[in-house]
């Protein structure tokens, strides 16, 4: 029997990164939160300490702002470019991951008119991104993240198996909500990655709102099928739904009956509901998903 | 010398409510999280352990409950109700403080048109409020909590002295970021509190954006100032502003200029700009802010 | 009707510090969270942006570690040296305050001896002070934090008023656990800080573990007291302690009994009780607690 | 082409319990938070909404809680007892993945006595593990996380690649500080559980500590090794390893050294090191680490 050295990675994480891009007075700025994870021939560092093939977390921090300077464009783009400069930047490093985070900012109305200079933090959900680079070719994810959603009808649950444990009333009426992680494959590196975010987020929640649901499986199931027949060129969708339950609060010592008005929201236990979704065709998903 | 019991509360924090309002199939959902503060009498309690006054948190979260049964309307109307109400209900209550946090929601485009029942929670600040009454009266916070905004550019910093410890660069264009909490007095304890919160958080806003800054304290004055033009009920704003730093990326070493555009956004440690505004007329604030 | 600009104060908040003492081979680590705020004259910078009374808090966040280079000692006397400084330093400051929070490590186990530089993170919660200065006289709080307790028995809770919305049942044997957070004033501004401490954490544990308890405000009041009792240079207690509520698992839908044996631990609601215990004879708080 | 069902799995997660053991007056407690993970023929629920298959969520909350009433034992004992149950309860489940988080209490010291009910949430990390059975057989892993450890001196750093993003210095001495997340498989689902955790964890500590470092990841590996070399039933172990900054302030502006003595500990971005080290005859993993 030896010891010996399995997977391995290492690189900056949360790196947050602003950039404003100046159109004349006009500005627009991105926010992002951007993790670098590179791997590959690196025995020596863990064996001896020898740190001749380790690019520097701090160099990869430096990388991260260096590609900033001349405009992020599309986050997946980005992604690319800093992945596929890792790789080619060290013989030692086969491998490289980016993964970026974009918080979402709306222009302010001051004076009446949209300012040029001044946003507020909106919701709606972060666009998230992770590359992976191995030297022959790129595999790219999209998706979004704290997307939080909630129906107040058109939702049952009944018809669950009941055992010795079962306890749960069936209900033909409940609240449904949950906070979307959802991520997809693009089947190739590029595409138009605005249109994609945009197409597939849009058809997320028009497939949340307008199913009506007999199980957040059932709801997760036809959020990523809405995904993969809205934009051709993502051909898989994992989703990750937290099933925030909302518990009808019982008014009834009280002399008051509720009908579906009044919940409790409940932090902890929740359901956790994780599925794929995807084409029989799609391609190989390689190491997109490490 | 003896030991005494000083000024003391108690009560049921963080009651996470939501209530669906249905006007046929069209719904409407408030989102909230109520804390409820009780004081008076409350000597037998801390001394033997004799309950006979002390009304239970747990009662008070029923209440909290049934009290929204018939609709919760504006937060500071159900804060004021809910607030009379727990002095009256107990002769050993004499001060009832209730302070709600509504948490944002829109309403979904589904299948091109507005949703009956979805919705998505949404940015640009949670709507809070706080009620104090004593028995005679009361008295009303509004506020605005998490509204992150950020200029970029349109804020100089300079002219602060320079002493020992002092290696700050004076700048003429910086990154100003801060994440609002406001909080506003009001004169009486009624008001038109939907518009009351619509005009102070547009004015709060479009301050910000439109004040040529040279601190933040510069900003906040501004900002205080402007609610209280805009909404003659309030008389005494407070804000608390972290100075939310962007840093400017030193690119120098790889041969980059940097003009105003790659900034490392930093989270600890930062600024914290705290004042108060008022009209030179505002009425005592009694316990309001206690 | 004017608008004027009432209290202020402004400073940098959640400088992150960490010191290493070196006696030989054998190194002490001190982990700190240092937060400055200082008020005075500041209306220019308010009204009009003009810097020169505002000492910039990054200079403020230069001098925190600078002052740091000859030793910390104990935390109050730190923050005594800083907020001296700060009032001394610029005519404009009348008031400075500083708050520190401090992380509990321990030194490790190395080759079965003590180890001379490692250190893991413990509990037992984070001692804090917080030391106002107004040119005049030094206030001195101390305190502690994050020190989370449980009794699972000894604990009982009945008698409380049984009225419209009550539904809970009296209860002779609960989990009674909470999260100490315990703020403590010293007469004067010199004390020995690491004994009053260590005796005031001790007697916290003692009296909190030592109650028979009728309701969580009698073991408060037992806590503050107990610590006035053992530490004479502390004149006043303030306590604030969430009720984290333990349930009680109904087994019984399972053919099970449960007699005080499995707990659901919920997050929200949760209790807060919060009071303060203090000698008759104190001396004016003048404007340690603002 | 069609659009398919991929991976999917359900359950619910973070079922926060609390044990009661009583021995007499003196009791123990167990504070957990569990997570149930179940996968099978879960197409109905996905395609058509039909539950039949789907053990309720609620079902599976009842079933951790009605499982703690004979006692927990070892947690992954527990775990073991609950997957397996979950497997052979319903046909349609095929795989169910128990991970179970427990976090660490010590007994207070009551009058100068260990007390009989009384404690307090200690640090040194927290113990998990996660069973996976697919009714065939079990894969256990055991862990910890969040044990946050400092060595302030004997670790350097230099040697690395200095290219075109490079500008951090060579250091021969450096604060070296990380929040262990450690993961271990055994190889088989029997052991002695809690010997395997203490000496694991106590191994993770010496290697830590007595660990002279060239880089992060030696260190990683050195610690993997220990716990291979000390702990026999386990034969791989994954380390996850953020590497928390601590930066020398630069004190010369104010005509200060700073010998190692001062420090701003950073938040963001950090290091993140992962990796794997095993006995080249370990068995294969399964669905273990899934």
């Amino acid at each position: 029997m030896a010891i010996v050295l399995g997977d391995n990675r290492y690189g900056k994480a949360e790196n947050r990164l602003v950039r404003v891009d100046r159109d004349g007075d006009e500005h627009r700025i991105t926010d992002l939160n951007v993790s670098v994870s590179l791997s590959g021939d690196m025995s020596d560092t863990h064996l001896t300490g020898a740190n001749d093939k380790v690019l520097a977390t701090d160099t990869q921090k430096n990388t991260v702002h260096a590609f900033a300077r001349d405009g992020i464009g599309e986050i997946e783009d980005y992604a690319l470019r800093l992945a596929r400069h890792f790789v080619t930047s060290q013989e030692s490093i086969q491998t490289a991951r980016v993964a970026v985070e974009s918080y979402p900012w709306q222009r302010l109305q001051v004076g009446g008119k949209p300012a040029h200079h001044s946003f507020a933090r909106s919701g709606g959900g972060n666009r998230t991104t992770t590359v992976t680079y191995d030297g022959e070719r790129a595999w790219v994810l999209g998706g979004v993240r704290d997307l939080t959603v909630l129906n107040s009808t058109g939702s049952e649950f009944w018809g669950f198996p009941r055992e010795e444990y079962t306890t749960l009333a069936e209900t033909k009426d409940r609240i449904l909500s949950t906070a979307v992680s959802a991520t997809w494959r693009f089947a190739a590196d590029e595409a138009d990655w605005a249109k994609a975010y945009d197409t597939a987020l849009a058809s997320l929640l028009d497939a949340f709102g307008g199913t009506y649901s007999y199980s957040l499986q059932q709801t997760l199931y036809a959020m990523g099928t809405r995904v993969l027949e809205t934009v051709p060129e993502i051909v898989e969708v994992r989703l990750s739904l937290p099933n925030k339950h909302n518990f009808l609060t019982d008014l009834s010592p009280f002399g008051l009956d509720n009908p579906g008005e009044v919940f409790h929201a409940a932090d902890r236990p929740y359901g956790l509901i994780e599925g794929t979704v995807l084409r029989d065709d799609a391609p190989p998903a390689g190491p997109a998903w490490n």
